[in-house]
């Protein structure tokens, strides 16, 4: 049986090019550890620029990064010199002035699990490649899902690689209950999602990858800051289906990325559960509101949910990406990837679970481990206490801008997202050329919102380091950008 | 315009409850590196277990993960003995004996790269959140084209979480340029893909999840061992045409992931190319044959793919997920996510790329930086002599099977994948029960593969530490194994 390709590759000798010299580990690894040591420290101080963004073209001459591809011969201390432009030219989290994107300031421990993982590799979308990991991936789990109220063992999850992901896994067990033979056969027309225009982006994205178009998001009734009106819905779901549609599922935000607004689960989660539709909450920045006592009142009603996701790298401070899928009942996991359910395997001979089978990527990162660490660092309560802090100190910034006339808000914030603008820079545009002012000018960087159809600054206070100092210098530099804006024409 | 929730949110002083205590990161960082590099230096060695898989029950609770989450106050000292066991019980990809999956063992520098991206978290999908891991990661995807044989400005690319994903970002490239408007209004039926049995279970998978379903799936006629028969495919193609089908993609395998044999490209490409037939060449682990002087010639005709994935995380040596999605036209992978290519910036006054419009994934890890150091380090050749060396010992290994008779083997290797198994057990369940036997006694680590309706054994051989003398022992202590096998009845 043994077939032979027609021309044989060159063979040679068993070599071992590519083990670990050790001596080189530890220089390279002092190196990193003493830069990324006075990187934080530097950071957490507002010492530096909080971003710096310099051409793409004239950085990858500055980190000489195409004759380092093809030359090779990096060392410790070649590493040292790239590491102090490299770590200089991105955008630095753990600043007090960075109130950007929702994007987290990693906390110490998971910064160490990405090590342990970079070494290990654990890759353990099969339990046999990290028993440890698995293990550390389902206990997190747990107790997401114990978090969201659904303890027990009808309930489920897995981490997979970001919000974004998270949501199309989730739309997908939602496809899989709605139509168990479209693994098979394919996705039938007429198929609608519904979901507020506030949604996260990744939402129509998913219907779109899905299958099923973008076009086939619904946009749901909203407030003028974008919140569901949940007395709407029947309405409209018996409009869709006088049309021959089928809703897939009724989504809602926990918070909306722009405005950090909580929908009213408890309103949308009594209309979806007596007619049998399901019911998504993208919870993947606002979810972590539930370890703070004084605001899980937010997520109320999240336990009426069939599927939600929740990112542990917004505010459990682990780095970019790692996002829960939780669904109330585990079985609706297991469909949406229906080909493989013969794989599965929980508590027989392999001794664990193979999570592939619930996740769209192929082998698994170790992504239970970093938020692991945090939480045994931290404990549940430190890390809520972490979040109530960021959560208050965004509506001190509320109150402070509400107390300026040359300021205006359009809502009082619900989470750590405020937006605002100064009088002195009007329309849209200004708007945009004050945030670039800020920006450059390099102590704040500021993101930037649409919410009823006008531009906002926006903030989001995610960096510990935020105080109530950096908040008053930040009015003011802000007053004073638009008053340059303003002086421009 | 001020909106205010109905029952205002506690609010307080702003607090920096999270800043990093620097201390406590000494500390850590000094236990956590102490540990990888004992667990380095002892699995290079060979001298602990390659696999550990105790139940997850037992191990949650020998790491007392439930209390750890809850209560929290982990430090440095817990740290180190939490490690201790985290360490032993999961897969050691720098043992000699680790010969089972497609998954890296990791190279040193791309370990850093974890640790840069654990403390820096520069999420850089919006090129402001991460200037210098954007310019990385496209100095990365140019270096990859190049390779490809794409150099030029009409090629592009993207890192994304993994092989799987990588697949489903390129069939989307695929399905768009046969239905434009499928990102809009949904994927119309009687589609399919034309792919080898033998192709990588993402394959069915994404078309499963795109919405075609995974009967859309056509098994191309193949070879005994499962490569291609290029010959075969326009009659194929017709069949399905006159079926009312539209074929969307033909999939190559370079290499299969259960044999290790690569497609004939060449001929492949030439039927697809005249034909206007998107090709799609799966090199996730055999891509960086590449880089190899000797062996490139197996990927001779990959210039004729419209896309290409090709994933660091196996011979590239990073940890798990990194992989390339290289199209030969970029307007492809802009038109893959059609509904922000309003959002692509390139060279504005941005003053980079945007890449959340070219990923499923929003934001984006720094993948480029942890493949680039382990280039910058190595050099295109140091990471070439590696490929080379696990191709060229995984064909010593067969070498030593062939010559004795109580072993067989289905084919002549052309990578670091090699099938074989031992006369003693006769039928496929011995053969993983022999499996079993070796991963209990720990020095090995072994997969499996059907080929020709058979199971087989499978060593990929991928950790640098696997020389002669490890095969050798292999194949003493797989007789050993075969005969208990044997005795057992």
């Amino acid at each position: 049986m043994a077939h032979r390709p027609e021309d044989p590759l060159p063979t040679g000798p068993a070599s071992t090019e590519g083990v670990w010299e050790l001596s080189e580990w530890d220089a390279a690894v002092d190196v990193t550890v003493r830069r990324l040591r006075a990187y934080v420290e530097d950071s957490q101080l507002g010492g530096s620029r909080v971003t710096s963004r310099r051409p793409p073209a004239e950085l990858a001459q500055s980190l000489s990064l195409q004759s380092w591809i093809r030359e090779g011969g990096m060392d410790a201390g070649a590493l040292d010199d790239f590491l102090e432009t490299y770590l200089s030219e991105g955008t630095r989290l753990h600043h007090p002035g960075y109130l950007a994107h929702q994007c987290a300031s990693p906390d110490l421990p998971a910064a160490l699990g990405d090590l342990i993982h970079g070494v290990t590799n654990n890759a353990m979308s099969l339990y046999e490649m990290g028993a440890a990991a698995a293990t550390v991936e389902m206990a997190v789990i747990d107790w997401m899902l114990d978090k969201v109220g659904w303890a027990g063992r009808t309930a489920g999850g897995v981490l997979v690689n970001g919000g974004s992901l998270a949501n199309v896994t989730a739309l997908l067990a939602a496809r899989a209950r709605a139509f168990p033979e479209a693994w098979n056969t394919g996705v039938p027309r007429r198929t609608v999602l519904l979901a507020p225009a506030s949604c996260h982006l990744s939402i129509t994205r998913a219907a779109a990858i899905l299958g099923l178009g973008s076009d086939a998001v619904v946009a749901l009734p909203c407030d003028p800051i974008g919140r569901v009106i949940p007395s709407a819905i029947p309405e409209v779901v018996v409009a869709q289906e006088r049309q021959g549609h089928t809703v897939m599922a009724v989504v809602a935000n926990a918070c909306a990325p722009a405005t950090g607004l909580y929908d009213d689960l408890v309103s949308i989660g009594r209309i979806c559960n007596p007619r049998g539709l399901w019911f998504h909450v993208d919870a993947a920045h606002g979810g972590s509101a539930l370890l703070a006592p004084t605001l899980k009142r937010l997520l109320t009603g999240i336990e009426l949910a069939d599927s939600v996701i929740w990112d542990a790298h917004k505010m459990l401070r682990t780095s970019t990406l790692a996002a829960a899928v939780l669904l109330k009942d585990k079985t609706d996991l297991d469909r949406a990837f229906r080909q493989e359910a013969d794989y599965l395997f929980f508590d027989d001979d392999r001794g664990g679970p193979d999570l592939m089978m619930r996740t769209v990527e192929g082998a698994k990162a170790q992504l239970g481990l970093k938020l692991f660490l945090n939480l045994a660092w931290r404990g549940e309560a430190g890390l809520g206490r972490y979040v109530a802090g960021r959560y208050a100190t965004a509506h001190r910034l509320w109150e402070l801008v509400r107390s300026r006339p040359d300021f205006e808000t359009p809502f009082e914030p619900q989470s750590n997202v405020v937006c605002f603008r100064h009088r002195d820079a009007q329309g849209d545009p200004k708007q945009v050329a004050l945030r670039d002012r800020l920006i450059a000018d390099g102590r704040f960087h500021l993101a930037s919102s649409m919410v009823g159809g006008t531009r906002w600054l926006r903030a989001t206070v995610m960096a510990p380091a935020t105080d109530e100092q950096t908040l008053h210098a930040l009015l003011e530099a802000v007053g004073l950008a638009a008053r340059q804006v303003r002086d421009e024409d």
